[in-house]
């Protein structure tokens, strides 16, 4: 396979360095490079073994890996971003995941000086290790109907933390089930009879010299997953613990210990901010999500060989890399633009994120309370427009673009043929791993209702005569002055008529649901799949757009040399045009493109962009740069040695090799020389 | 949750017991419980440490468990039937799988009395193990492109098996890994010096005694995969091993041992009438594939309850079961429809085949041979016109019907939120079975191009003039006489019309992509994905027509009563226009259907038909008739007892909880009490 290879990025000029250096900077590969070596020296990093492993064995030696890993990272003194980049080298979830991304985090953010200084500090240093239990058996998606109750206890001042029914159990709780001592905790907070709806609290859960739990706590690991072995996800049940008052985290909401009064004076934009600020993360990771499995699919797809061509003579006996056939390319191809796609939406998203701060920081946000309860555990708050913008196109986004990752990878595990399906093509697992980001932080499917009252709500406005203060207002506007007299984009010849076309479809959609819901009065749940489509267009539109203005700004063009800014451009293309093509009828039916328009889209400039972009698929994706050893992949080899690693992975690391079982029906032998485990 | 799903089944009369009977017979549901009861009454096939157990020891349980269902067998005289009930209560593949499946089958089908004498006969006792080895490291789809040679040797009239390359190496080898000592070998017949392509040979690999691999024979297991793990799929390598002239399998194709002349004097239809029988019942489990993860899905999401609607009063405040939500019912009860389309689809393929077995045993029949190589390992024969149609038809439908069946049950994990993603949900673990059946007996993507020229051929023939044969070339025939004039189909009003534009589309791509190939001389390479597009609109009209069929077939009408006869019309309805909803620009683009039909599809008769059968989800899925004990999933319990489920098997089930480790990262202990395995 390696001659393969090395043909394919010779029938190609992009200049691989500075395409990478494009899309993470210099500095944080070289930064890369230097943890790799890091990490490689330590045996306990070794990864041979990780696919044979079963959970038990998976689960200690992620444990063994999560201690070492914090030693070496004082012992080298890492910032969060190395941190980031060793996890991201490691891939695979470990056991203190939810320490770092939950339990400090949110200690820090909604403590107040004096919980930083009793828990946070000591979490800092590993003294205590915690989780975020916010989810319960019965409960996820609907957070305020939780059943973990916290009751003011005005005699000692202390809250009563319970859980009333088996429902009630805290459950899919990352780092709990072998690892925390504390917890924080979403319960109902009730004051006198009062509820006062879900409020964190910080629980303790195990000794912290035993380990045991605690007194009154049942708690442990929920079990085996589908992925995400590697994390001890867990269950907790409280029968009536106390803790003093000091442990219900105080930095936005209070209860006043002398009067027991419940005040909640600060507002939560911040939260919602941050809310944001974690589904941009997702978006932006989403591309490097998705070019891991494009990377393993196209570099194997250009060594494996199957058929020679069969327009081509009888002389012609060399087999074809399959790569060559449009059937694997419009699998492979259309999923290598897309990782570009998400990667740009991603940082276009956190640009964004960044500017609304710093406006919100400058004026001190206000913020509207939202009287009606929505379909998800956030509210969409008008507060800035641009932040509600903001908000919901990070909704949409999340949604299209986890999916877009997760169902990819599939793809590119199946365009693998035959050996896609073994641990060592380095997919499976991964695409196991990742799909959880599908369900939490919002269900995908969920989430689209916030994103479509947040545009019912904006046409609304927009029907009323108000001049348009964002994006999405612009666009709907836009199509509201020329609704009547139709659209006519030239999809095929233009890009700015392209983008053009994605909003009017979005637009068109956006009214078509108002009618609907203000017109006809039809129940908001008639309505749940017109808004997925129209999340979906929306969100589809806000990619297309990232893309196209990638494309024109000066960082880009400066940074790339003109070649690989064309073939970006192409990349840009295949995305708009095969995203328009695979949802034309909405196309259609707003007029946004006619039926020879789409046709000409399928049959002749698709097609001939899979041609162009062909001969550069291997170094398009060498420049997202994954190096062999966080992808541990046999398919995927930046060398292309496929068959000889795979051999080697088989033969030689493979411990069911080396025993010898008794095959017959007739014996009771199974493994010999062993003592049966069963 | 059990009242929960009581109150579901009070709300619909449909008489599930009596569907249950149609769908599988009185007698066959009989049987299979007290197969169940069999089972269960070995302890050896206890599933409740499946989910737990890593590699090693589920293909050690595997193992014993394969053993004693072949005693159980014996002692209780089970026949065929008997053991693929069997099987699928099990579910799981096993050690023997391929001897069952393929090694005796293969002997059996390709062997002469001698060899049967010599091999089937100690085969069908287990005093030899055998399996099936085509697939190599670097050739699957292409077997003519297979590199282990088999070569004549006139002075000692043997065979010499040689894998001259790394690449020759088997791999993929169902139960070849440890348990096989037997393989047939599919290799390159070489006969003084000529190639005489692809042949099987019956070869010893291990030891009958000692269970070694026997000299010059490299064999083992390839390792983890992403399901299938109780499977020891196998590689193999030979250095020259050398076979009796009895070893070559000889009933189709012969070498004289005396003048070392080749023959093949029996014509080969019978082998594509095993493939095509092959496909077909592919095409009939993946109703049942789907009906499993559909049937979970359901049962959970009855239970589950997750906010309150979002219409309904501000008193009102119990939830609302996520069944409910449009967003749920269009994801699992258009999967729902799909299941008994499959399965009606499988039946009448079967009967079609059935009834062309006998017409060719009666005609004995003749066989053509093709010229020019095909895309993939089989050829189309003309045969008989009823054949050739199967043939094709086989192909398309095990495309489309496998890929719907392992893309349904990821949905059907997905609408299940977090608890999807747990082992316990039943459904993770066996979608990873399943998969490979979409790569296996023709990746799903390569089938297609079969479809595609068999479409091609009849759509020439009709253009010449040839009188219609078959359901395809009459459909084709239909709409070349009514194209000028249009179509204009009641899709919405009338059954006939729904199937008569889903024949209108695929005649319409079909001809469509004559004209690209024989008028446009498009090179073959470019029309993959409008063949794909072609094969998947023909199937998804095969399948359409047969559920209809199966309506109106008084088999139907007699076994059911109208009420249910009634639903199923109200799931044929749905199967057909979700269908033509999602693949509606080709609808559009072929006249089939205007943009304003697909509109009313949409918005009104789907919405309508997912209210309509939605109080009869319940029963439809008890209908699928499976028992807790294959399923084996906390979520879909027919009792409903989902949390309670859930939590034992976490609480008390899970072995990570019999340990405590120390969480600290300063400390070198990981499992506490326990010498460290690393
Ligand atoms: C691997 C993993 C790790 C996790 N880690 C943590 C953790 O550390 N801490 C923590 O607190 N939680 C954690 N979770 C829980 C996670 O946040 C929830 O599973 C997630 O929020 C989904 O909620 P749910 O499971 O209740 O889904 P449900 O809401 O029950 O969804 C079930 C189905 O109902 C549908 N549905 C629900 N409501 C509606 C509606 N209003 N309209 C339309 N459809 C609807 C959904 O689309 C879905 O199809 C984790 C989950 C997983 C899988
Ligand atoms: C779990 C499992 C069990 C198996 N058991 C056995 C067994 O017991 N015995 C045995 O002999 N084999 C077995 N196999 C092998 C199996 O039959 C092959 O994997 C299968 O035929 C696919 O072939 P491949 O892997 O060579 O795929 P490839 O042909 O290499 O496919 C790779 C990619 O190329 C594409 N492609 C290939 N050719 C073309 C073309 N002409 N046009 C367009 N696209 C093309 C495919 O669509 C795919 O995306 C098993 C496989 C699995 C996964």
């Amino acid at each position: 396979g390696s001659e393969l290879l090395a043909a394919e990025r010779k029938k190609s000029s992009i200049d691989v360095g500075q395409l990478s250096e494009f899309l993470f900077t210099e500095e944080k590969l070289q930064r890369r490079n230097e943890i790799l070596d890091i990490l490689k020296s330590e045996k306990v990093f070794d990864k041979s073994q990780n696919y044979f492993a079963g959970r038990m064995d998976r689960f200690e030696t992620a444990l063994a890996r999560a201690k070492k890993l914090q030693n070496v990272r004082v012992e080298n003194k890492w910032n969060e971003d190395d941190m980031y980049i060793a996890t991201e080298l490691i891939s695979e979830p470990g056991p203190y995941g939810l320490h770092e991304g939950m339990f400090l985090v949110t200690l820090r953010d909604q403590g107040t000086p004096e919980q930083h200084k009793l828990f946070l500090d000591k979490a800092v240093k590993y003294e205590i290790i915690g989780c975020y239990a916010q989810t319960e058996l019965g409960h996820g998606s609907n957070v305020r109907g939780l059943e973990t109750t916290a009751t003011w206890n005005a005699e000692d001042k202390t809250f009563v933390i319970h859980s009333p029914h088996l429902t009630a159990s805290k459950w899919w709780i990352g780092s709990l089930g072998k690892t925390a001592n504390y917890a924080v905790v979403m319960a109902q907070l009730i004051i006198k009879g009062k509820g006062y709806g879900p409020h964190p609290f910080v629980v303790q859960v195990r000794d912290l010299k035993t380990h045991e739990p605690l007194e009154n706590v049942h708690v442990g690991d929920i079990g085996p997953k589908f992925g995400y072995n590697t994390m001890d996800n867990g269950f907790l049940l409280f029968n009536k613990v106390k803790i003093p008052h000091v442990n219900m985290l105080a930095k936005f909401s209070h209860v006043d210990p002398n009067t027991g009064k419940y005040s909640r004076p600060i507002s939560p934009s911040l939260i919602y901010g941050t809310l944001t600020w974690i589904r941009s993360n997702i978006v932006l990771s989403a591309g490097q999500v998705l070019a891991r499995g494009v990377t393993i699919a196209v570099r194997y797809c250009a060594v494996r060989r199957q058929f020679a061509d069969r327009d081509a003579p009888d002389s012609e006996t060399s087999e074809t890399p399959v790569l060559n056939y449009t059937m694997v390319q419009i699998r492979l191809l259309t999923l290598l633009a897309s990782t570009f796609a998400l990667h740009f939406t991603g940082n276009g998203m956190m640009k964004l994120y960044r500017a609304n701060q710093k406006m919100m920081n400058e004026k001190g946000a206000g913020r509207e309370k939202d009287s009606k309860r929505g379909a998800g555990p956030e509210e969409t708050h008008a507060g800035s427009d641009l932040l509600a913008d903001l908000h919901a196109t990070s909704c949409g986004l999340k949604s299209l673009a986890s999916s877009t990752a997760a169902e990819g990878l599939e793809v590119c595990r199946r365009a693998c043929g035959g050996h896609g399906y073994s641990s060592f093509s380095g997919v499976g697992s991964y695409y196991a791993d990742y799909l959880p980001t599908t369900t939490w932080e919002g269900d995908n499917y969920m989430l689209t209702q916030q994103v479509a009252r947040y545009l019912l709500k904006s046409a609304r406005s927009v029907l009323k005569g108000d001049k348009p203060t964002n994006d999405t207002t612009t666009i709907l506007t836009n199509f509201k002055n020329r609704a009547e007299m139709g659209a006519a984009f030239d999809i095929l010849g233009s890009d700015e008529d392209l983008v053009a076309a994605f909003a009017w479809r979005a637009a068109f959609l956006t009214f078509e649901a108002l009618k609907h819901r203000d017109e006809q009065k039809k129940a908001w749940n008639d309505l749940l799949v017109d808004f997925y489509r129209l999340s979906k267009a929306h969100s589809q539109f806000i990619v297309v757009k990232n893309f196209h203005d990638a494309l024109t700004d000066s960082t880009t063009t400066q940074s790339l040399n003109s070649d690989t800014v064309a073939l970006m451009h192409k990349l840009f293309r295949l995305n708009a045009l095969h995203t328009l093509e695979t949802e034309s009828s909405e196309f259609y039916a707003s007029g946004a493109a006619t039926v020879r328009q789409i046709q000409l889209a399928r049959t002749t400039a698709i097609m001939k962009l899979l041609e162009e972009i062909r001969p550069h698929a291997v170094r398009l994706v060498d420049a997202w740069a994954f190096s062999d050893w966080q992808m541990d992949s046999s398919l995927g080899r930046e060398d292309g040695n496929v068959y000889e690693d795979m051999f080697y992975r088989a033969s030689e690391l493979n411990p069911l090799n080396k025993i010898t079982i008794d095959p017959y029906p007739g014996s009771e032998v199974l493994f010999k020389g062993q003592r049966s485990k069963l």
